[in-house]
């Protein structure tokens, strides 16, 4: 379970065109997007998340002797080609959206700007980081939204799919907005808190509920959270957690955070009957968590049930984002180099309007309203493309081209999103801690109106094209033959 | 993303009672068993794997100064038990069911006899590996079922839940029965095959589709599947892939294999129509193949319409079990040795009987029909326990007692299935290659009923309890106050 690098973490097919383009000594640079088409459990936003893996990624690139062998033995690459490999490094442009983003479908996430073999090569391992982390933060950040303003605790590593799918869910959903995970190694290598206190094995293994309830407070009096379902939640589990809060406070000892956590039955009943339990005998400051396959929908109706619960552990439905396991983010070209340098826009079309690409070399404003500071849309346009917020906006459907608005200058701000972060190979970009990152995610939601936040049929955000980027996309539609 | 070992892959609690057992000077051998309550996806069964990476991470259990001085930074553990974690190694026992070999729901897949501070900590580690690898590779097994004899090859590391997913993924779909996968990381580190051929940024990088096809043949005369779709299928993409077939059969240039691959649109109507195509063209023995959000389902319905496939690539809904992204194996304490070096069976009891544990230290054999070979149940008792098949066996549900089958003596076999994998914390045990795993599995599949194999209703195999354990398993229940 080692590893050094995830060059060979490729489709096999990235290879034999590789070799493709090598043997044919076609190399131009091109463009390829990274997008996806719907938000997660169709939502209204998504969380763009994983640059830091990417980036980590491209910069230890390299076949060592070891992939080159195997590769040979595979019987399908010339010496030539694996020579070319045994010296490879990336050697292009990357733009990023940076990470705790809020972002939509059909804008570049990532934008690849390299030597088609090496734009090629690298296309499967970014997908793979990228689907895998904009799904889980999104994820997060709704079950956050569920929650309103309650913690939540990120404790899925044990149903995550691999090690990796635990430590950088983990990763994923602090930047999403949990605050804390039970993933000792993503607590080591991210800097985020890690909490948790014990399971019901701690309780079958000392001879009954009280003394284990009892032994566990006084190890650790400043985060005591029992688990009280190990037998019989309010007949025994809540009662014996009563009486060790009173032995505690009778002996003089202050307890920092202490309280319980439900772990099966009804969430609403049971820790309302809790609640009031701990409330008569004087605890009311005791902290009544909750965890049992919990998602942002069960949630969301324990509290208009009005749960008394204040904190929350989910697990598995977080970390595999179980009602919609994979985020579809795609790599499609956009453009080629031709020998005068100019990037000669490309178009993927398809049976399906919605999944014909944006051709050409693009990037994204964020258009804001002036005085609520909100997202109005996004705008993607050709990077030589310039606006002047002083003037009026223009904004169309790029599909349904009638529907149109028109934003009065001065009225709006803009802000380009996708920033650089490689540069002829050369890394540019300085991640921030992941900390900083879910700050800056907070800050980002607090951009969207509560329409676009919501879990069920929320408002889209628009996403326009700019009319120079219309124009070049219809005509390019209008020259395939398309009967 | 480069790692040694998983020691912290563990959640947070784990170590708060590890040091609370170690406070208390409290490490008694106990038995852990790790089980499952339901086949994914309503199957009929599920396959086991994962106990290779199981086995590499408990070898190399150990905390670095760097892990122990992030676990002091804490300020939650104690100098005493931080250098007991220096330390640290698993001395226990395990015993597990061969990866590959057919499984069914509460029936322990892994027993860890241990003190309990070691027991403790591999909890979270273990129960990732194998709720990850059971999960695709039962995922894997339904997809070939459907296929019914066609070849299932993994394409979805992009859409995997991050690099571990991906390639742990590959291997565990492998020994669900898949022929190969695009992954290239998991061909060289499992030894398994890797295939593919072009994408669609293949055939849009050249001026035309006919030029790209050509190309590529000339280059993979011997493995080249032509994917068809980028324009469009009939009118464009099969005439221009026979064109090229021709060419190169024109030009006395063998083909040893060829076809073509579609991945949008109807698959059914399109592969009759382009298998006419190529026959009328005297490409009889083109393959099809197809890819393009393929699972179980689809392809069953497809093979029932008839589709003129015989070749899939299944992506997304394989990788990550999209129906049923996670295994849901829990890790529960069986038994805790007392002074005497006997087993006290424990049970964790639930208002939902279908969760009641099973206490002590088990075993579990596999009963076998004697004449056809078939598994007729399978039986957990306690290890200590004898049977004679020449005897007659009583069999009888569990929960609804008065359900008996007698199978005469003579009629059956058994086989212990759980096999020992660390005495002492010794590992020994040699793990199979992967592909020898896959063959394994294949035979285990031939011993199940036709119907246990159905994708929808299937017929559930009986998991029986020995009289023994049964009635140890009431006392312990009657003990218990549940009034």
């Amino acid at each position: 379970m080692s590893r050094h690098d995830l060059t060979l973490l490729t489709d096999f097919y990235e290879l034999t065109m590789m070799q493709g383009y090598y043997e044919k000594g076609q190399n131009e640079t091109v463009i390829f997007d990274v997008f996806f088409r719907q938000n997660p459990s169709n939502g209204g936003y998504s969380i763009c998340a994983g640059l830091e893996q990417v980036i980590e990624y491209v910069k230890n690139l390299n076949f060592t002797y070891e992939d080159v062998d195997y590769l040979r033995s595979l019987g399908m690459f010339s010496e030539d080609f694996l020579h070319y490999l045994s010296g490879f490094h990336f050697t292009g442009d990357i733009y990023a959206i940076p990470e705790g983003t809020v972002i939509f479908p059909k804008e570049p996430v990532i934008k690849v700007i390299a030597p088609i073999m090496e734009a090629q090569l690298v296309e499967t391992a970014i997908l793979n980081i990228i689907n895998h982390q904009c799904l889980i933060a999104t994820k997060a950040s709704r079950v956050v939204f569920a929650a309103g303003g309650d913690g939540i605790m990120e404790f899925g590593l044990r149903r995550a799919q691999g090690p990796d799918a635990g430590l950088y869910g983990a990763r994923a959903a602090i930047i999403g907005g949990c605050i804390g995970t039970s993933n000792v190694l993503a607590g080591q290598r991210f800097n985020v808190p890690v909490l948790g206190t014990h399971a019901h094995s701690w309780i079958m293994s000392f001879p009954d509920e009280y003394t284990a309830f009892k032994t566990y407070a006084q190890l650790y009096p400043d985060n005591c959270i029992l688990l009280v379902d190990t037998y019989d939640t309010l007949k025994s589990g809540v009662p014996n957690a009563i009486r060790v809060f009173e032995e505690m406070r009778a002996a003089g000892i202050s307890m920092k955070k202490y309280g319980i956590r439900l772990d099966s039955g009804d969430l609403a009943y049971l820790s309302k009957q809790a609640r009031a339990m701990l409330d008569e005998a004087g605890f009311t400051d005791a902290v009544i968590s909750a965890s049992n396959d919990l998602d942002e929908y069960l949630l969301h109706d324990l509290k208009i049930q009005q749960a008394a619960i204040t904190s929350w552990g989910v697990g598995t439905n977080l970390i595999t984002s179980k009602d919609c396991p994979s985020f579809g983010g795609v790599y499609k070209l956009a453009a080629i180099q031709d020998e005068s340098g100019q990037f000669v826009p490309k178009i993927k079309i398809s049976e399906n309007t919605e999944k014909i690409t944006n051709p050409g070399n693009k990037t994204i404003y964020r258009i804001y309203d002036k005085t609520t500071g909100k997202v109005r849309a996004d705008l993607i346009c050709f990077v030589d493309e310039t606006y002047d917020t002083d003037q009026d906006l223009l904004l169309f459907d790029p599909i349904e081209t009638w529907k149109k608005t028109r934003l009065p200058g001065g009225t709006y701000t803009m802000r380009e999103i996708l920033v650089p972060v490689f540069r002829n190979g050369e890394c540019v970009y300085q991640s921030p801690s992941v900390m900083e990152i879910a700050e800056y995610c907070k800050q980002e939601k607090k951009t969207l109106w509560e329409e676009t936040k919501r879990l069920f049929y929320p408002h889209q955000v628009y996403v326009d094209l700019s009319e120079s980027l219309y124009e070049v996309k219809k005509s390019l539609l209008d020259q395939m033959d398309m009967d």
